[in-house]
């Protein structure tokens, strides 16, 4: 069936390290404009909403076709727990989006170096911020258990809307716009659940920025405030909330849903205009 | 017709409530995030009008296909007076939304509890409204009558333009797009209509937050600046205003509508690819 | 053909008064808003443009089935000149479009009573602009001269954009979605072509509700703040502004099109997803 | 099979002339309100980052059919490389791209005169910005090193995601809503790609208003802060950062793209429902 020698996993692992390049690109690169910029002149905490959330959609453009587009382990984890996602691949999906991640922070690192050395020249917590995630963000720090609670939250949001946007029998956005809401649920994390942890909310956005900043000045890139080491966070949250999410969307939603069965006659009409953004496309609901 | 054994009321039940919840999640958390950071630090009023417009437009998403997604005791009251949707179904909806949005202010509640005691450390009025309205928004109390007056109109353009935006014979958005443009009338209202009464417009977003405050610290919930009793107004007002809106829509629009012959036969062809995030579906103009 | 026994214009009467009410319940409300709120406490010049936007777009969803949805005298002319509307029907649509927005601004103008009185006492043109616009906009004011070329290419753009985003062979946005990104012209225009004269570009916007506050208080509601009648620059240029648009895009796109023969197929098959944001829809070119 | 005698270029050139000069109408038009505005009275970076992305989601729409709305020489030697995009065409493109920037560019020197002149009596570098960009934005001068990486990553960035987004295999936005999408991806890098040097990312975009406002009172307008010639870079860069995002495109991803049996089928039945944003349509993957 394909036209190519090669296995599908090879063009599955360059669309997850693409997809996840551009995610951090984008986001990355617009706090790094945020922060170093005078006076808010360049952006505020909403540009960095929006552009966190583009940059989901794009990535999502990207990867979607071939990949499926998680772009977060945290996203690959709920579909194969609940969606039947191979767990063989989980593994390499999750090493490209890391190292995805990686290069991009490693990109937006050399472009804005002059900006980042001048206003923040020891390369202190001040700027490190721009790579990855603390606990608080702007308020001062939240304690340790006030930003696990929140990195659940903000996944289990996340996951639980992303089964929601991808269900075909629960009526998804269609002409191949999913990627577009799914970008809004990420604009509307950072705008509602960002103040006590920074809206991680995916393993590889955190920590192939964070191992990027480590390797290229920013020593205490590890750790939070205190000194406490603090990168694990914002990998086992997540993992746990995108547990949480995709439960509650089995129990409160999936178990209800039903083919609609004049949609299933239009398919058989004119073949199916539902959104692939997800790998789960012909399960339907799971359960 | 049902694969299940449960009653439909079960998963319509179901989704009210995750979906009221998910909006209130986004809502009342934006409202959370902003007030308890320093000097708009981490976002502003246009933030509020977004994240609240994002959270309906998701909210709908995940629910439209199995409930309707109402979310909003005044537009379930709508659509039972104008539309033909069943009374038997309006208390369990009502209680559904509400209780919806209660458990979601809890967890806001929970996340934020270190930020709201940091900034009000006495649970005060000062920020009792992250959680249910006040007369006045920023710009000292209103009056009950302009409150009251603000509330009908404001709910009164949110069914007037739901009934706008979901009825099959005046061409609503398609590729099942309604919920995103649903959206954007929240987003609008609370950018035109905010600024005397907080733009409840929906008595389950606004009853259900407060409870969930009174009951964790927040004494003074149902009670104004002024000590008066209010939490009333924002459950009748826009209850009225539901009625004016969905009544200005059946003289100025309704009564006007044809069905496109056009669009009928298409239909025929490939099935209706029209949105279904009301339940009236099938029934186009109902005077 | 009509199963009504009405004429058809009365619907289109309706359809008009109906949409551009709800385009200035958005558009005079989020000025009375931002402009009564302190310190930019509930929205900026951003949130007008985005409101005044999705007003638009919320207005067109609105009429566009029944009437097309010109919303604005100056776009109905255009579709006169330029797309064979006819021209027995251009003054009762112009006499709707003004009295929705009319009855819109009495409606901010009670909703805002209390806090315009509360900003500006004496109703004078301090807060004028909330229903009207003036030569300048938060610069001081600009010459008649360059407020009327203001208006002009404000216009221009609007009309040249419309006829590109609702020709139907000029590859519209399909799933109606053309009332979404003609309300973001609109956004984009405020946020580009608003310094000099506020963007009326569209006489029932502006008329309507200067007449609506200059009987409600605003005795120099028709004059700018040099004290010279000003109200009829907003309603000539424009008028202008759309033959010049109109012109523009006949000559440097209309002429070039063709049909797509692709899509006449597809059409025969399935019927035309385009959509019918405008009246032309049949014309195609009309050279 | 055209309709009309005159040979297909004429009315490409006339396209890409009428959208190019739609985006600068907005792009450098925003630039001028937020410049002259008191305070930021008149919008903010953020607005500048929105009108620039929804001038390219509108002039798309307006020459998508005739031309494939390239609007960029870095985009057009983009498709002629790596899609095909027949070599001698590109000069006329280019050509028509720059006249139509240069006039947009008039229209807003005339249009924002008074304001210019109020703020900047001697049109020096203070306002020249306006219409083209500067090493460093906001923030002090970039050195010419940054400002070309910046350039080189910001053009490969909106080729790679122009190309994700217009090939027929790798499920773009559907509904023809194409242009929308990417107008934000205009948006999201003037998010986070704007900081070096302010985001040309387009030759056509910076040296047709460069000339139009050297030829209007800006002396200095091919120089930088420090009277080094600059306008060479907008140019150089960007053209060399769209053969890096091609190709990091045709290797990431499009060698990875199959057809998708289930859509072909669909298309034999009703046509095919992609958008035609690109020239590139029947190809799809052109390796």
């Amino acid at each position: 069936m394909s036209r190519h020698s090669r296995p599908a996993i090879v063009g599955e692992v360059c669309a997850e390290f693409a997809g996840t390049m551009i995610l951090i690109l984008f986001g990355v690169g617009v706090v790094a404009q945020v922060v170093t910029a005078p006076d808010g002149s360049l952006g505020d905490h909403d540009s960095i909403a929006w552009a966190w959330g583009l940059g989901v959609t794009l990535g999502v453009y990207v990867a979607a076709r071939i990949s499926g587009a998680h772009l977060n382990p945290a996203v690959t984890l709920a579909f194969a727990v609940f969606k039947g996602f191979e767990w063989r691949k989980v593994a390499p999906y999750v090493v490209a989006q890391t190292l995805g991640a990686f290069v991009a922070a490693l990109i937006v690192r050399v472009g804005y170096a002059d900006l980042l050395a001048s206003v923040d020249p020891g390369h202190t917590i001040k700027t490190q911020f721009v790579f990855s995630t603390l606990p608080g963000n702007g308020s001062g720090p939240a304690s340790i258990q006030t930003a696990f609670f929140d990195q659940v939250v903000g996944t289990a949001i996340l996951v639980f809307l992303v089964f929601a946007l991808t269900n075909a029998w629960n009526n998804p956005p269609m002409a191949n716009l999913g990627p577009f809401i799914i970008g809004l649920v990420v604009v509307a994390i950072g705008m509602a659940w960002g103040a006590n942890a920074g809206y991680a909310i995916n393993p590889a956005r955190d920590f192939g920025p964070r191992i990027a900043s480590l390797i290229t000045g920013y020593g205490g890139a590890l750790r939070d405030q205190n000194g406490y080491l603090y990168f694990w966070l914002p990998i086992v949250a997540p993992l746990l909330g995108a547990l949480v999410g995709g439960a509650a969307f089995k129990y409160l939603v999936d178990i209800h849903l039903e083919p609609d069965e004049d949609e299933a006659e239009r398919d058989e009409a004119v073949g199916e205009p539902v959104p692939e953004t997800a790998a789960e496309r012909p399960a339907g609901p799971t359960t």
